[in-house]
């Protein structure tokens, strides 16, 4: 099954595209009742003129809906491409069968009673999904809502379409979604009508026995009518296929813009170990899609609006933004939440505002331009703003508050004959309009190219949107790197390392440690302390003791040879006590760090993301303010600094409170690395924990041998196999 | 004039009055074109049934639209007890004057061209301020839209009413709104009709040359007919006044729901002093809002959502809520974001759980609720769900997810049999319903009592927000107290203080600090420090030296009588080289304090708030993570708590990391004596720093002389004057 083998993250495209590019659809169980969920798709096929063959199988009726009917699947004369099955529960493995004798190459199963309902459930959608495998027939669902291919007029779905009488036909549009809850792709798909915008393919996946979310959005990446897909995600089993998949579509400039729940999953299994466990696996999915670009949405208005403020195409080339506002209230409101979401805000060049505050001389022609009550009057003060931004300002980003205009009965037609022009002229940019309105008036105003949002809020969200997304839709964002894993980064832990011995590998992939060594007597923990230079610091070296210092396994700031003879026969004392079984290989001995920022590499092996690296400040940050950022693994050098950027107690590092900065690009070479390490050993390693890494002051850390940047050592190493 | 005056925070409630309870209104500038601004007040007069008289003031004509006209105000028979002035600015002043001497009790003066527009229109402001204040007339505006009290069908406004032949008349509601901006008033009054709500009254106070925000505030927390008062605030002259308003709108149980923009503005004056001053007055805004119960909206939906669900008068009595999902997806999400907003959602008692599972034996009886799809074939899995979330689990706030229900033709009949009857049942709980669907099918439910929002974000809000506000709704909630603020505190600093007097000012309000001298000489120094116990800090203590660390002039940590020696030396040398005129008392001795938390508390002069406390931890803490809390003084100690607890870095103090817990009593009571000196001082201190203050481990402080919690030490104090 597809879920048990390793998966190399690759995608057999043409076994999904009968999903969509079936020229023949059975129904199986298929009702003379077109409300019902086995009526619906022949209804669907009849309205909507699908130019295939559909195939009624009922073993009760000659005709459904006034289409030939046949007792089994097995009875229909020509092939059969695909089979939409709406049967109880327990006809659905005959009904499996059945289709993979005829040679059908994709089922869509919309019975729900299988894995969702416990164990028994859970058998016969695993015996399900192993006749579909062996028959080469892909499988969507079970307990799902279907899918549609709106272009080809395919519905093999129960999703309420079409109205009472086909009144509201399903229209086209270039956003495809891919769901795995089948109610939440029915909510998506009537939002989006009710804002006048519409889909191109539509899935739901169910309990995802055969294909999964990743499946689709590689398929969709390359359909070459899909320009934005969008996901409601639950959770995924092949990690490297998800990340495949999203690289696919960020190759191929497809934005995705997605909406997860699970911020608050008690119990959830936390996305990296001990240290950075408060921040629970939803934060490294946050991280996962900083990292390949996708816009993550809080709500489903959000994950609406811009995924179809997506759909028209108008990205502004860069974070910034033209203000136009009747109301210096919204003006200012509008200013603060550019702000906030990273917007520029520029003033207009003099000349140009010279230009306008001729025409309001009272107004503010900066940016927020407020030209004043005078609008009432003349409404050329609001077309001669927008102008100005986009001609003399150079704003391909414009909003314009406009409150009450659309629904006063003087000021309507008014207004459009301003701005309308505007609009005309100047076709490229993006221009927002924040006003209240009939559903018909803000349909007409968006027919001709605007896009309207009652609130300014969002309207500014939108621009803020699209600006980050323009470079993946112009494909100048390349898809995040995807470093060499070296093979002699593979380790193969039988049993938990000892400190020393997760340095040594940690070193072997090239990341910097304290020099230490094991002693296995007193004056041999003395020597090597004045070898190494005091102060010092004493750690029992056990692999079966991990968390030292909870025993009493650390003794730090030993000052001379006198302190580190006690330490050493205290730590060996302590631990003899609290672990009278474990095997103590001596006490480990190093120099004490000090000068430089305490900070937190971590390594997690999440179920749905695989290895995912953490990055926090050290202690408090971490553990109090959660501080913390996420990658998936291996990735570069530069996404490293991009994580490191991400943190807010980043400003320590880079001489926050006129401290000198730290060696920054040190510790973004050993985040890069300790993922290599991670990818490498991703099937063995549960766990990874640097805690602290000392990131020394900048040009102040001991030169590696021909190694960039070695500002940076780790004290401390913790790994834990699966 | 009232901002002029130091006020008392007491209102002339008889005063505004007129501007509501008038019964004559002549319209200056009276228009015979009903949609001009100077003829609306007219046409809504006669449109709306005004019982009062209204008097159209119009030179040129002997009646406007259909209403006797007059020359002047002072050719009206009758008296007038209110005017709407609606003329060219450079006719406004006249007018005025006209009223005055008419005994007009309260003037609207909507004209633009005053104090927005630069000096002259400043003075001219004043002038018409002035003779409002010399006659006893109150104004508002100039530069506003006018106001309305609905109830009364009086209008004197020109925002856009009744649509174009009256089809649209205002409803009558029991929110009240207090704008600034005028167009947000029309905008506000708009958003508010589509969603079917209404207002009581509604006020926009323009430039506020007389009546400013508190004043109706004020008003209408003793109005019985206003239930919330919703406001849009850009900024205030008198914090007095402004507090008091709102502790009388707190103390009458009467929800306050705000807008305010200038979160980003630059150049803002800081709200608090130099360590604090990355957090900017809108942080301090913030914690006003807190401290008086008032909701703050981030967006213009948000504030009308929130407003219209606290008219509908069902509070829940605690901050958790039940949760129904047609959706599996959409539970989770409502899940996740109750979590964030701090909702609890309990499971449902064990028995409740097994009657639902009877009903659907594999869905989820937890909480939230998920029936499966079963509820296509039988809604009533929807209705007992809810009815056990009321009955069994005790919800008085449940949210139901209906997502397309509403606009699938088959199921919004069915929808509407099963859960009408569960209102009609109960009638008291909050029930709130996620769906989309027609304009007309959302009033129907909205009707019938339930609150209906599209997406279930933003219901999971409201539910947070009425549990927020219900206990000030039912006067549980009492006002923020009012300590008394002792005279004894009160210093009068004509120049700035040395740190020893500012540590002495302080003390005398109850401020713990650290022990200390000044010593003149060398061997002074030492004997203090001896004294007082190794190590010991030394600072130089000069008045005209504010910045000691700047210039060398601290010294920490010295451990021996020959360290202090030296440092006094060098101390000395360097403020002597850095500040060679400055009047240098001696060098200040302190032993040293280790062993605490550090934080730092912070006062600073608001403009529109007063002296506003801050709390934050030491150092990194306020600088990076900006994680401060604000509280306008003064405050009582359990205010302090709650500002403390605010502060993400609070749980340091409780002991994070095993740590031991820090006094926080001492830390509340600090904050307290230091909001009580703030207030007491207010007219003369501009800020206060004291940083850092030590929180040492609880009941380990030195024993004060009968003063309760001295558990802390403040270090360093720097007070400067206005």
């Amino acid at each position: 099954m597809a879920g048990k083998s390793k998966s190399l993250g690759t995608f057999d495209a043409g076994s999904i595209a009968p999903f969509f590019e079936s020229k023949s659809l059975a129904v199986i169980g298929a009702s003379t009742d077109p409300i019902k969920q086995g009526g619906r798709p022949v209804r669907y096929s009849v309205m909507s003129g699908y130019k295939g063959r559909v195939y009624p199988i009922n073993p009760r009726a000659d005709e459904v809906q006034g289409v030939k009917a046949y007792p089994s699947v097995g009875d229909v004369p020509g092939p059969v491409e695909c089979a939409f099955i709406a049967l109880p529960a327990p006809a659905v493995e005959g009904a499996v069968m059945d289709c993979a004798e005829k040679g059908v190459r994709a089922a869509i199963i919309i019975s729900a009673g299988f894995g969702e309902v416990g164990a028994a459930g859970r058998r016969t959608q695993q015996r399900i999904a192993d006749i579909g495998r062996d028959a080469g027939m892909r499988l969507v669902g079970p307990n799902c809502m279907g899918l549609m291919d709106v272009r080809r007029n395919f519905f093999p779905t129960f999703a309420p379409l079409f109205g009472f009488n086909g009144e509201e036909r399903p229209g086209i549009g270039n956003i495809s979604l891919v769901s795995q809850s089948g109610a939440f792709g029915a909510h998506a798909y009537e939002m989006a009508r009710t804002r006048g915008a519409a889909f191109n393919k539509w899935v739901t996946t169910g309990n995802q026995c055969d294909t999964e979310i990743s499946d689709f959005v590689a398929y969709l990446a390359d359909d070459k009518d899909t320009e934005i897909i969008m996901i409601y995600f639950e959770g995924c089993r092949d990690p490297e296929k998800l990340k495949q998949a999203f690289r696919m579509a960020r190759a191929n400039g497809k934005p995705v813009v997605l909406l997860k729940a699970g911020r608050s999953e008690t119990g959830v299994k936390a996305a990296v170990s001990h240290t950075g466990s408060m921040a629970g696996s939803d934060a490294a999915f946050d991280g996962f899609c900083r990292q390949f670009g996708i816009h993550r949405a809080d709500t489903t208005s959000e994950l609406m609006d811009i995924a179809i403020a997506c759909s028209m195409r108008k990205y502004p080339s860069k974070p910034r933004v033209g203000l136009v506002s009747i109301s210096g209230a919204a003006g200012a409101l509008m200013a603060d939440y550019a702000a906030e979401v990273g917007l520029d805000v520029p003033p207009l060049p003099r000349a140009a505002q010279k230009k306008l505050l001729k025409l309001f001389p009272f107004g503010s022609a900066l940016n927020p331009i407020d030209p004043t009550a005078l609008w009432g009057q003349d409404m050329s003060v609001l077309s001669a703003s927008l102008e100005a931004l986009i001609k003399d300002g150079g704003h391909d980003a414009v909003v314009l508050f406009g409150s009450t205009i659309g629904v006063n009965f003087i000021n309507i037609e008014r207004f459009k004959n301003h701005i309308f022009p505007v609009r005309k002229k100047y076709p490229k940019p993006l221009i927002v309009i924040s006003m209240l309105g009939s559903p018909d008036l803000i349909a007409d105003w968006k027919t001709e190219g605007f896009q309207i949002y009652e609130d300014p809020r969002r309207a500014i969200e939108v621009v803020a949107a699209l600006a980050k997304l323009g470079p993946i839709a112009r494909r100048e964002a390349r898809p995040p790197a995807r470093p060499r894993v070296p093979r002699a980064f593979r380790i193969t832990p039988e049993r938990a390392l000892s400190e020393a011995e997760a340095m040594d590998a940690l070193e072997k992939a090239g990341l910097p440690f304290a020099p230490r060594g094991v002693a296995t007597s007193r004056a041999g923990a003395q020597r090597l302390a004045a070898k190494m230079g005091f102060p010092a610091v004493l750690k029992i070296a056990s692999r079966d003791i991990l968390h030292k210092s909870d025993i009493g396994g650390v003794e730090l700031g030993l000052a001379s040879k006198r302190e580190v003879g006690a330490a050493y026969d205290g730590i060996l004392k302590k631990a003899k006590k609290a672990a009278p079984g474990a095997a103590i290989d001596g006490v480990l001995v190093a120099p004490q760090i000090g000068g430089g920022d305490e900070t937190i590499l971590g390594v997690s092996n999440d179920p749905g993301l695989g290895p995912v690296v953490m990055f926090g400040m050290g202690g408090i940050f971490v553990e109090v303010y959660k501080d913390v950022a996420f990658r998936v693994a291996p990735f570069s050098r530069a996404e490293a600094k991009a994580m490191i950027a991400e943190v807010t107690g980043h400003a320590i590092l880079t001489g926050a409170r006129g401290q000198a900065a730290s060696d920054v690009d040190a510790l973004a070479d050993a985040l890069h690395r300790l993922s290599l390490f991670a990818a490498a050993n991703a099937d063995t390693i549960a766990s990874i924990d640097i805690n602290p890494f000392m990131v020394l002051p900048k040009g102040k850390g001991k030169k590696g041998k021909g190694r960039k940047g070695r500002g940076a050592v780790g004290v401390d190493a913790l790994i834990e196999p699966l």
